[in-house]
């Protein structure tokens, strides 16, 4: 008892010294905290941008419109660097793994689903001459890249989707883009070197207005509707993948640059 | 014209060199891209396990049992250094900020659902005396350190739950554990300074056996029948989110350290 009372003095010493380390009852964040729990923001661009990252990459940031002013070097890093395309390789090998377990009927209806932009086709080129999401979009100017129809392929996903076709999946393409892009669309697809495609499917004039997640959702129910087993859908936006009917599996592809309802 | 034949070998020259460069139509990842277009593993093992990481926050990676031996000593110090509880923050921050735009009835209607485990309480403790996801689940040894009853607060969770409380949510916890594990998780939350939920709902004799995401969608579908409306739902795993009834929006904290169905 008298060397247990002795010690208190330098625990509670020790425990003043160390105090990142978890308190019985809370585990510490930083000496910044404030009083409401939450540390304050005068912490460093990486650590923040890779959280930022997450929250966006998971859905949990909701709508958005541009990046963060300071992860401006971040994203740039990211997508010009060895990360973005390894991270969406991981997702295509995630996608692929799955995709040899399903057991195909053979009878045509086995599908799977493709957003384009950011999925199959990328639009870096574009991004890079745009702030990589740090100005806001404009429309006009990202028609004029589209209609150049030279936007490269995401080399994962084009070994996926030859893939995917090789296992005899039925491959629908269902995009935010308007039918008046229909022909670039096209043209640029085979530039990219994806052929093959069961259908190609974009806005027409009654999908005008309405969400992304609604109008992607309606159009996987027609699809089921026809009876086509919706097994996989890969798309960089949650609005690919959430709502209704919605494929056995999602697969999100990583894009920090921008948020699409 | 002759210029431009002369120009050609060392234009070809100078392709090869730069072989990380996008070509027109394909962009190219490294120069160990396989025939097939994915890239071997040969790479960096930081670079694999921020990959692997993000997999499995998106839900890409579906089912996993233990973490990749590779990356041990990246989620070890993923979860202990700066990055887990900031990630965790950013999320209750996002959290909040949804909170904030919820118009209120003031009929105690207006509810948010918790998870418990990596959600408010960090079993952190466990894991890190358990090599942090890369030991099979052993469910008699996870059981006992529940017993202690003093797995500490996630910070920022306690911050949002008591910032939801302050807003007038009415919060429900909703956990895979057991009936019989009722006394000692009210214990723990009492112990970590969670106070004033409406309901604990744990597995009941009906609910064994359930796959987490029908059993906590059954749940979320009782609590709207008896009319309260779910505007909100934060959980470590996606089978604390999707499934049906559910949430407006749902916030996925991080864990990399185990995956359940």
């Amino acid at each position: 008892m008298a060397s247990g009372q002795f010690l208190t003095p330098i625990f509670v010493f020790l425990l003043c010294l160390v105090s990142t380390t978890a308190s019985p009852s809370v585990i510490q964040i930083s000496r910044e905290n404030t009083v409401s729990g939450y540390s304050n923001l005068r912490i460093d661009d990486d650590l923040y941008c890779e959280s930022w990252r997450l929250s966006v990459e998971t859905n949990d940031a909701g709508y958005w419109s541009t990046i963060p002013a300071r992860c401006l070097q971040f994203v740039e890093d990211y997508m010009t660097g060895e990360r973005y395309p390894y991270d969406s390789e991981f997702v295509a090998r995630d996608s692929l793994a799955f995709a040899k377990t399903v057991e195909m009927a053979g009878d045509g209806r086995d599908s799977w689903i493709f957003d384009i932009d950011e999925t199959l086709l990328s639009n870096l080129p574009y991004y890079e001459a745009h702030g990589f999401g740090s100005e806001s979009f404009d429309e006009s100017s990202f028609d004029s890249w589209v209609d150049l129809a030279e936007a490269p392929a995401l080399p994962a996903s084009l070994s996926l989707y030859k893939d995917l076709k090789q296992l005899g999946f039925t491959l629908f393409l269902l995009t935010g883009r308007g039918e008046y892009q229909r022909n670039v669309t096209e043209k640029n697809l085979l530039y990219a070197e994806f052929t093959g495609w069961e259908r190609l499917i974009l806005r027409g004039p009654s999908d005008q207005g309405k969400p992304a997640i609604v109008y992607k959702s309606e159009k996987r129910t027609e699809l089921q509707d026809e009876g086509y087993r919706i097994h996989g859908s890969s798309g960089d936006q949650w609005s690919d993948l959430l709502g209704f009917a919605i494929a056995r599996r999602s697969f999100k592809l990583p894009n920090p640059m921008y948020y699409i309802a």
